[in-house]
């Protein structure tokens, strides 16, 4: 028995994210199926964590485990043979036997980006939300350090999250970002573990703050203590950029 | 009466080429029924030539006649709110009554991109052809700038086209180049005009020549003579980037 480590890249904007998800089309299940089909039995995929909907991931760890002996240069290239384009296995390594995706994480980055010009390009236009009214950027861009450190994110869980008891919504954020790029002004966060929804609401805040309804100081009322927010920003502009691990 | 020049640009992924077909969705017939639900009344979209399905533009101009006042403006904005966002209008503008984006053109560029890394990201697969094989990328280069100057291109029309006889196949091509931008191989050309294929079929015997299977003195004896070559290169690949018009 082997356990086998992978890096994977998709465009989930045809995916219902990545949890396997009866009769819908999903990036665990997808890849489930091709190692199915490899194995000759069924293959249970350990993601990173789930995303969304329509979010994307540029470099994301996923692990499962294999009894086909097949080399790992083999196994990734009969992988890509086997997925959609928009799925790609851009390694495959071994790994020991009690390597766990989720469990062994260290720390996770995010990139989200909005377009600021009045057209979005149709090159673009699946990787970002399209936001070309006005915003205080610089007004945003001062805001974002306010959620580095350790912070309770209750406020920015998702609703179904916060409704269950006991468990820690307390994260420690590395970096927090916002920058302006060409035509795009976009917000890169790197924290220790990220609560369901967590970035898609902090970019919902960080929105206000721009569009002027909420302030720098509201957000740091609402780290650590504070009712929820309501404000979410769509899937589409979000990318999970890597998951770090401990060096071996 | 008015006549209005737009400048499109569009992800040719899901279309079936410019030009109206019965029953399938293509950029012209998109772009007229938008047009025909501001004006009230069916609008036919002049083109600046037609491309095939699966090729994208990154700026393209297509002009019609109008009788709505709607300033330009408004109209672009219409325009953009109506068309799928794998087309989009990057700009409207009055022009004189007489323009043609076809026969009033003086050059056109367009640009082929090979991606030639093993795995291909999900990000760009639409807009390349994935080519990871061993090329000969200093004889692709090199043999570029034979296609400069005034040529019979004949050999790398398409079949239906060659079939009309007395029509022309001399074309002039002012600039021809292949460069390695990161993981990709790009071809740009810029000339007086195209034959139908005639990119694709370019992109393909420069591929041929990659592969070490014909040289730049077999290109050099096409130009100007020669039989007919059979390989072309994939839509997905080709992009036009744009069509210039003299100085009003």
């Amino acid at each position: 028995m082997r356990r086998i480590r992978i890096l994977v890249s998709y465009d989930g904007t045809d995916f219902h994210g990545w949890q396997v998800q009866p009769g819908l089309p999903t990036i665990q299940s997808a890849i489930e199926n091709v190692l199915a089909e490899i194995e000759g039995n069924p293959v249970h995929v350990d993601g990173s964590g789930r995303t969304d909907a329509g979010v994307h991931a540029l470099g994301v760890c996923a692990a499962f485990t294999l009894n086909n002996p097949i080399p790992t240069t083999n196994l990734r290239k009969a992988m890509n043979r086997l997925l959609p384009g928009d799925i790609r296995i851009l390694d495959a390594a071994e790994t020991s036997l009690n390597f766990h995706p989720r469990f062994d994480a260290i720390a996770k980055t995010y990139e989200y980006r909005v377009y600021r010009e009045e057209v979005c390009p149709p090159f673009v236009r699946r990787y970002v939300l399209h936001h070309p009214y006005p915003l205080d950027e610089a007004a945003m861009i001062a805001a974002a350090t306010l959620v580095e450190g350790e912070h309770d994110f209750t406020p920015f869980a998702s609703t179904d999250e916060s409704d269950v008891e006991g468990r820690s919504k307390v994260r420690r954020i590395f970096s927090s970002t916002w920058s302006r790029e060409d035509n795009e002004l976009r917000y890169r966060v790197r924290g220790s573990g990220f609560l369901k929804h967590m970035v898609r609401h902090l970019v919902g805040f960080f929105l206000e703050i721009g569009k002027g309804n909420a302030t720098a100081e509201d957000l740091a009322r609402l780290l650590n203590q504070g009712a929820k927010v309501q404000q979410s920003a769509p899937a589409r502009g979000l990318t999970q950029i890597s998951v770090e691990y401990p060096l071996p």
